[in-house]
């Protein structure tokens, strides 16, 4: 599979399909190509608002970015779309589903969505998200947005790729808003309370005031108090709001050098989670260690061995053999 | 901290405390103690029916988790809850709060609760849940309850290292169900949906005629088929029917010789994470490539190579300088 770096950077949507599917590939014949590939991109990247945006299933995350997505556009925009999907990791299907439930955005010229399923891995989020964010930017989109599901690692782990994390709500009333509270305030940016309309608008107002209570008592971003905005994604409601505050903070954040520091640490993240992954690549690639390792989960497998101590006797190998 | 593994073996809950205390402990001097103290008391462990429990935050996880440790305490069993938060891993704090939130279970002489807040680990779940789980069932409690949050990685993990998957629910109708279905099925054994008093009885019932359907379609399980209840965790009620259903489960898996394997293939997932935590460390230990791990780093945080290149870089030297 030759893709041409350059027809990425002249913003071919066919190699850039081409360009994520190779990086995640498991193919090791894909590897270097994948490798060279990045970086012969990377100085080309980096250009893009990279926004996270989160929430549990049933909160309306397609409707809103459909809405947000064509409205970025409508404001001279190019939007790419990574669907991360890390709740069905056995299967490792998607529960999002494919393009059709972002209809009128798929469609359009400006936008390029594509849904990386989980494949179970320990990161939860897809392991090339980060990869794919970069191929996107080199391919002239200027903004990309990053969906993921649930509570938890996975939120964590895309707020870790992104500039801005965005969690959308469903409007709810008081014993909802406890649990959650603390974990999502800790990584988001801003909470959106979406299905302001019709009979749940006066919901939604009210949920907007207490997460800004409980956000007014637990916030720690000294330079940045996460907001709390409602809209409406089946009618496009909001939209404009959502963007003047992710611009504010992004002048915020330049102001005080923190855009950049922020990319630097999740740099580091990056190579971390790349590191370990490689490792473990490096065994299974020496035939003495791969054969060491396999015999060592059959006994695991036979109740033959502590599996610390096993951990242990392998390292002793893996140290010395290799 | 010197523990003796006699006195966790007579069920001295204030061994059994330290002792999560020491494999928690991140401390060099700690790792050998805790391994050895696992190593001995493994032999004794294993004999405790492993149950996750899951929902989503508001779900009532905490009053469901002391209905039910009550009633298995009124039934003759010894109860021990390893609380796992992965929703906040910044502040490495929990949302879960203290024991107060199970006020009666923690008083009850048969019960043992343990909040494990997790580190931020890739893990997600504290990464000391499964030496955890061998602790507390060498005290003598039969039946080890692992709360967790959330949608996914962390219900995966949780899975991981459990017999039997419940996962608690609200009531709700039509749309919350479609995107949550498949995750959750594919994981859980049983589904309780919570609240089913008062307003939301009728709503309980018909949420529980939703899933079902949804599960007829959708379950893949040939020798169980995830089944759903209802129950009122607030008022204790459903809990023996629960408590059936989870033996009913265990029953068949015996005698399908499916008990034992999936224990057997957890811990294979146990040794993957543990081997490459222990690989990470091997570098750090070293002088030479601890120095090279901080340099390349710096690197990083400057700019001044492309990740996916120092990873190759630094792997090398981990495989000729050791």
């Amino acid at each position: 599979m030759k893709i041409n770096a350059k027809d990425i950077l002249e913003g071919n949507i066919r190699s850039l399909a081409k360009a994520i599917t190779l990086i995640e590939s498991k193919k090791n014949e894909h590897k270097d190509a994948a490798s060279n590939l990045l970086e012969e991109l990377t100085p080309h990247s980096g250009k893009s608002i990279r926004i996270g945006i989160s929430g549990v299933p049933g909160v309306g995350k397609s409707t809103f970015i459909e809405a947000f997505g064509l409205f970025l556009i409508s404001q001279g925009h190019r939007v790419s779309v990574l669907a991360v999907d890390p709740s069905s990791p056995i299967s490792g299907g998607s529960i999002l589903g494919d393009k059709t439930r972002m209809e009128k955005l798929s469609q359009n010229e400006n936008a390029y969505i594509r849904p990386t399923p989980t494949d179970g891995s320990l990161g939860g989020v897809s392991k090339r998200t980060k990869e794919a964010i970069i191929l996107c930017e080199s391919a002239g989109f200027d903004i990309t947005l990053v969906e993921t599901v649930g509570v938890g690692q996975s939120e964590y782990e895309v707020s870790n790729m992104v500039d801005f994390f965005l969690v959308l709500m469903v409007p709810s009333a008081g014993d909802e808003l406890q649990g959650i509270k603390k974990g999502i305030i800790e990584i988001s940016d801003l909470l959106v309370i979406n299905k302001a309309d019709g009979d749940l608008l006066n919901l939604a107002k009210i949920s907007q005031q207490g997460y800004e209570n409980a956000l007014h008592i637990m916030s720690k971003k000294s330079e940045w108090v996460t907001k709390v905005l409602t809209c409406s994604a089946l009618h496009s409601e909001g939209m404009e709001e959502i963007w003047k505050s992710i611009k504010e903070f992004q002048d915020i954040q330049k102001k005080n050098k923190l855009w950049d520091e922020k990319r630097k640490q999740q740099n580091l993240k990056w190579f971390e989670s790349l590191l370990t992954e490689n490792l473990l690549q490096h065994i299974q690639s020496n035939p003495v260690l791969d054969l060491e390792l396999k015999k060592t989960k059959q006994n695991i497998l036979n109740h033959q061995s502590f599996v610390p101590i096993a951990v242990k006797a392998l390292l002793s190998k893996v140290f010395t053999d290799s």
